[in-house]
Order: C-alpha cells, then structure tokens, then sequence
C-alpha cells in the first residue's frame, strides 16, 4: 500500500495531496518540488458524508504516520473532488460520486485531523498540478483539456485558477457543436461530450460495428457491443483495424475542433491534455496534431495562436489526482 | 464638425480618444466619466504611415484648441487601431485599412504632440470602453462580441484586456462550427465569420432569395441582390418579410453558438453585443435571447452560466470608437 519515493532534489514534506474518488481515496505526503512518498490508497466509504469524511481523514493520517518523523512538516492538506466545490468556503457543493449535497469537507476535516484544507474540483486541480509540476511547469498560464466521461477544460492565469462568475470557466464540453448531434447528459444535443468524449467515441464505433455486421470485438467473441470503451476503439486502431482507425479519425477531427476553440478564445502558451481517453497518448494525439496542422494550414489566424507543441499530454500520469490536489495546498514559489 | 456635450456631473477633460478608421479619424476630449467634449471629425490619410500620423495629429490638436484653456489639462492620448497591435512598444504591426507594417505610432504622436500616447486594436479598445463607461460598468470583467464585417472578442479579466500568450484571445470568430460550411476570409471553412458576420448574412440571404427566384429587393428593383447588406436583411425582416424572418433566424442560432461558447469558456457576468450587425437592436437580440434560452432550457451546464442578461447589447453607440480608446489612457479608479 505505501510506495515512498525519493529523489536527490526531494524536499522535506509540506502537504498532504488526496484525491477523493467514488470508489477510492489516493492520498500521499508531497514536497514543493512535486516529490510524492507515503502513498496510500483506501476504499471511500460514500455511506454517509461524515463517513467520507472520516475515510478520508484515515488516509491522511496514514500517509502522515508512513511519514514518520517528517509529520510534523506537514502544514496542510489538498483536496480534488470529483464534482462542484465552493474553495473559497471550503465546501462540496454538489457531487454525485460522492452523493455530497454542501458538505462542510474543511471544517470537517480540520475538526479530525487538526489541519488546515484547500478543496477544489478535481480537474481544475489537475490543471493546478500540471501548471505547478508537470507539463506547463514554468509558464503562468494553461489551459487543461480533460477527455474522459466527460469533456471540460480548466484554466490558469497568472498562475491561478481562472473561475469565471460562477466558477464555470471552461465548461466547453456543452458547447453545443452539432445541433442535429446525439443527445448528452446535460440534456442537450450534440455537445463536444455527446461527440467526442469516451464514452461517445465508444458508442460512435459499437454503432459502425453494428451497421457492418458485426456484434462483438474482432479476436474476442466474448466481448458484447454494449462493453465496448475507447481504450477497446484505440487499441483496435493501433491493431491496424480500419474501422476503428476511421472511428479515431473522426474523434480527433472534433477534438481538434474544441483545442481550436481553446487556442482562439484563451490563446494559451500550452493546451495541456489529460483524462481517460488522452491515456491512449500517441494514438491519440498524432492524428490530433495532424488536424489541427491541416486547420492551421488554411486558416491564418488559427496559424498565429498555433505551434505543433501548444498541444502537449499530461506528464503526470496516474500522479494527476495527487499532485493537484497537493498543488491546491503548496503556496506559490 | 465641433458638437461639445456638457453634464451637470463633467469633469476636466483629460484625455484624447481618437477613433482611427481607414476612411475618417474621430477626435474628442473625454473626462474620467466618459463625458465627451471638441468631438472633430477628419479624412484619414492613408498615403503613406507619415501622412496618417500628420491627419491624427490635425484631429488631436482641433480637438484640444476646441477645449480652450482646458487643454492644458489634457494628459495623453488613446487610439483605437483597425489591425494588429503591440500596445505595449506603441508599434501598429499590421493594418490592412490603413496601410500600415511596422508603424511607429505612438513614437511619432509623442514627437508630433508633447503628449503620451496608449495604442490598441479597436475591438479590444471598445471592450475597455464598454467596461470603463458602458454595458460592464461596475463590473471588472465582460466579453465584447462584435458582429460586423468580421467576428471577433475581446476579453476584460480584473478591469484589464487579457491579450493572450500572442495578443489574439478572443479570436473566436475563426473557430470552424461547420466543416462543410462556406470559405472564409482567413483561408479555413465553415468559421463563425463565415457563417454569419453581417456579409455572411447578407450572402446566406441572397442565395436563398435567388433559389425564390427573386433577383432584387422587394419593393426595390434598382438594388440588386450583390449589393445586399445584413441592415437589409434585418429590416425586411421587421417589415414582416418571411424569407428574411427565416434569414435572421439562421443567423441567431449560428450567433447563440457563439455566445455560448464564450459564457462556457469565460463565465463572464456579461456578453456586450457591438459591431455593425449588433446595430439591429432588438431586432438580433430578441431572437438571439429566444435561441439562448432554449439552449439553457435544455441544457443544465449552460444554464448554470446563463442568465436572461447575460446578453447586452453595446451602450456607448456610436461614441463606442472614442471612448474605447480614451479608455486606453484614463488610469483606472
């Protein structure tokens, strides 16, 4: 359960960093260079929201004892949560993974563990940790395209959370793109998220596969349609199957069309892309860069906000949840 | 040519606001309240770089003669550009109406007039202008949409313009909406400018005017269908004219997408409609609304950023050029 690391340029401990999920609780200690030890993983109890509470102050003081002696640099704790957050009160407004309905997380967790907390949602957290540790380490500004169950984006400016007026920033995922599009879960039609997302890019395949004849995955006749997911669609893609290629391609073309939209409305130094589906890495952002290299080669204002490396993948990998929740914590250098 | 306004609650004049259009140059002196006084009116001169400096300086300096002794009190000078700027070196980088690359601006009106002089593009000017003493009055950020020959934004964030890692944020007006849609001035296809920038409108009309076959405007045989313009358009449309009601429909929905996409990506507390098709009035705005609250019906991330006025159209009409950029140069509160 515990993975400590440890590097030469390690720092002493200065937060704890916990990513909240539905089904799990990632907590570990980390320094101001972005160094993680003390790792700890529990299960979260979504019983009640003083039993999430009390899960996730079990993993803090799990990781804080791993940490021996260094527990008392400890000085505070970052939390990512999966859902709305008001991080100027320190409250979980709305979660549906958690089932938290305004759930005072800081009070609550000061009150356990005797620390001060930082809370934000989780992507604009992941956004935080990739502005402060990981892809967009020494720039002031980014902008954080997650493409997983869902598609959104987070800003940074100035080396802040960008929140706009209702703390929304960056909720392009429903924007609508194709009125005549399949419905989304926001209840409107053909969002980015109703086009482009993972479980879109899924259905968008099981939908070609069916209209070719076909009722389970190629080589595996035990997998239905209905379990198809995107890793199976880019996995399939980099087998060489040529509907599966198509399926990718027309993917990228939409995702293109959201990063083009970012570049033109926030012209960031860097477009940093994380989330389950930016996981397919390569597979996915080659025939990325090649669409958005075509669009910035007809279109010249594109062309001036645009550089083959302004679209760059997450480089914090599964520690995402962990450093951004930690990067709410750390103050700024 | 001289029209001076007064108010009971003017100030001292203390800045020029100067309006630099490729035709003409308005000049006027503005107080800290955006009261406008000496309003002149001249011919710009594009014959060379030197000469339009020479026409900018003969506006500035009627203006301040028309203030009499209160010229003294004038401190510097805001111009608002058509093209690109770098307002920080007071440099015109490219204007296509005025000629310019490369223009040392603000060098030759400190050489022409003893005064310190500010520079941006007009569309972000006018963003300024609409936060200083407009729409966005009190509020310390505001998107400017404007919807004329071109579509464009500009973004106020914390009382400044956020330019952007190369000064073009808010260049939305080039993002693709529709692959297969018409070409666009930039090289690209299918961008909101394409789709629905007063020619747009005006083109999308005509097309569907001729497949009626009609070859001129109702109740107007001399004006053929090439010289049409979206002010055609939108008044046919309020005489009650069903193909120009379709017309303004299209264009609504087209105009909402925008505006959602700018509430989704910024979440600003207002959207400030300017530009020449914005000139409508109501006749844009009530449809637009209609689409927008349609969308937010449907749509519950949107309707969490979306608001009945969220949507303004522009205050400062056609004073909007010279107040913008007095704008520039009144120092904030």
């Amino acid at each position: 359960m515990l993975k400590p690391t440890s590097s030469s340029d390690a720092l002493p401990p200065l937060v704890v960093g916990v990513d909240v999920g539905g089904s799990k609780i990632a907590s570990a200690l980390v320094d101001a260079n972005g160094h993680i030890s003390a790792r700890v993983r529990l299960p979260t109890d979504v019983s009640s929201p003083e039993a999430t509470l009390d899960s996730i102050a079990a993993a803090v003081r799990q990781s804080l004892s791993a940490a021996g002696q260094d527990d008392q640099l400890v000085k505070s704790i970052g939390l990512g949560i999966p859902g709305l957050v008001d991080a100027e009160r320190g409250i979980g407004l709305a979660s549906v993974n958690l089932g938290w309905r305004e759930v005072a997380v800081c009070a609550g967790l000061q009150a356990r563990l005797g620390l001060p907390c930082a809370i934000e949602n989780d992507v604009r957290a992941a956004a935080l940790g990739e502005a402060r540790f990981g892809a967009g380490r020494g720039l002031d500004s980014l902008v954080f395209l997650t493409i997983g169950t869902g598609i959104a984006a987070a800003v940074i400016l100035a080396g802040k959370l960008y929140p706009g007026a209702h703390g929304l920033a960056g909720e392009i995922g429903h924007a609508v793109l194709d009125r005549d599009g399949p419905p989304c879960k926001c209840g409107g039609s053909g969002c980015f998220e109703a086009l482009a997302s993972g479980p879109a890019i899924a259905a968008r395949h099981a939908h070609k596969m069916r209209q070719a004849g076909q009722s389970h995955l190629p080589g595996n006749p035990a997998q239905s349609l209905e379990s198809l997911t995107a890793r199976d669609v880019f996995r399939l893609a980099e087998q060489g199957d040529p509907l599966a290629q198509d399926t990718v391609c027309e993917a990228a073309e939409i995702i293109a069309q959201a990063v083009q939209l970012i570049a033109l409305a926030f012209d960031p130094p860097v477009i940093v892309l994380g989330g389950g589906v930016a996981q397919a890495g390569s597979q996915l952002i080659n025939p990325l860069r090649s669409v958005l290299d075509r669009l910035a080669k007809e279109n010249w204002v594109f062309a001036s906000v645009y550089s083959p490396d302004l679209l760059q993948l997450s480089r914090l990998g599964e520690d995402i949840g962990i450093l951004g929740a930690a990067a709410l914590a750390i103050p700024m250098p």
